[in-house]
């Protein structure tokens, strides 16, 4: 359980944005860069490392936007819409690292769970987009 | 739910230190980067600000080493007596922080929800410390 | 003097983008993020810092923006294209906080060098972005 | 160019550490970030990126490290001693890759780049520890 929801509750502000949307976005941004991390390094340790290195590089692509992104909308409070850009970008790190996750997830469980985690902080990033008024 | 112990579960490589732990600090690490981020935020939201600038830029300094430190960590595999310095620091950024915060928490209730995040981090950084071998 | 260059020049492969604007463009993101972290820093020094709380806001998210647009694009190499949201993203994040920090610039010149500092940032964005091949 | 030395000289406090190897040392902490991550990129894109490995994780811990450090020396106005244990963490991961580029330098001359960039990381790190108050 992290604390993403009780600090946007306690925060002296309202955002403009659907908060449940913002939380699981945020959420998501981050157990995506970890995932990711944990993904690029995963890949380093196989004996296969030579077949897994675009996987690599988009994991770690993936790891930087999300860390970005999870950052800017944790202080999205009154301007999400700012952010509408950037949360585009990270919803196409996601889903880049997911598609070649999945050319791998058959071998490599590591990227079955990875593909998974960056289909979800996808999906987020993409409700949280739908939501924000037009810039 | 983050996917951080699957993650290193699924790794080609056991790491030479405690996995519950490791798991612990990374999870303790990522929360307490988004809740200082949180926080810091939420400071320049108030009409005190001015008395919360060392609160923000600890937060901000906490937030960053613990970003740090939760991604060096996701790479520890093999090698997480390499992290120590770097662990022993995210507990230092993260006991200030907390200290800072504790003196605006009767106030502010995010400085509170903070601090404990930040007492959270510092308590996972040093059990996973005292666990390292020896350099 | 940065070593980003001679990196990109010593790589194993050449970016399908031009190689001048790359490496412009990364020095301009590494180079913006460091203004944008010490402007936030400054304006929480001053003494007018209720003032200030929107352009350190902006000054984060840039910083942050700037950080992970830099490391993808050092990492750059066979597929530059992936990254023109997240150029695109960077490009908008500066002109946010130098639109911003020009508002203090008569007042605290530090907004004034960050301003510059986004600017050029900006501007490099925009210049590797209208170069990259449609996707 | 970069900004760091003007934006420090037009903060509205003085540090408490020598400006010159204040500066010097965020400087090289952005470079060896970059040079790091630009290092890891081009090992991946080596044929013989197995045995590369552990300079690939070794790059990317090292850039983590730096960026963090650089980014909190930026807000080290009043309180530079606070990141001492980070700094003396940033030195050790920089100490720890240039060793480990240094084994294929005579190979791969980005190795032999990213080991000068991590040396004087290091060095610059060093100087500041050594400057700075006991805590």
């Amino acid at each position: 359980m992290t604390h993403t929801a009780s600090m946007l509750r306690l925060a002296p502000y309202r955002p403009t944005i659907d908060e449940e949307a913002l939380v699981r976005c945020i959420d998501a941004c981050t157990d995506c860069a970890q995932t990711c991390t944990a993904c690029a390094d995963a890949c380093l340790g196989e004996a296969s490392v030579a077949h897994l290195v675009t996987c690599i590089r988009l994991n770690l692509n993936c790891a930087d936007v999300c860390v970005a992104t999870a950052a800017v909308l944790s202080r999205a409070g009154g301007n999400a819409t700012d952010a509408t850009t950037l949360v585009e970008a990270c919803a196409a790190a996601c889903r880049a690292c997911a598609e070649e996750c999945d050319r791998h997830a058959s071998i490599h469980e590591h990227c079955r769970v990875c593909a998974e985690a960056c289909r979800n902080c996808e999906e987020a990033c993409k409700t949280l987009f739908a939501m924000a008024p037009t810039r």
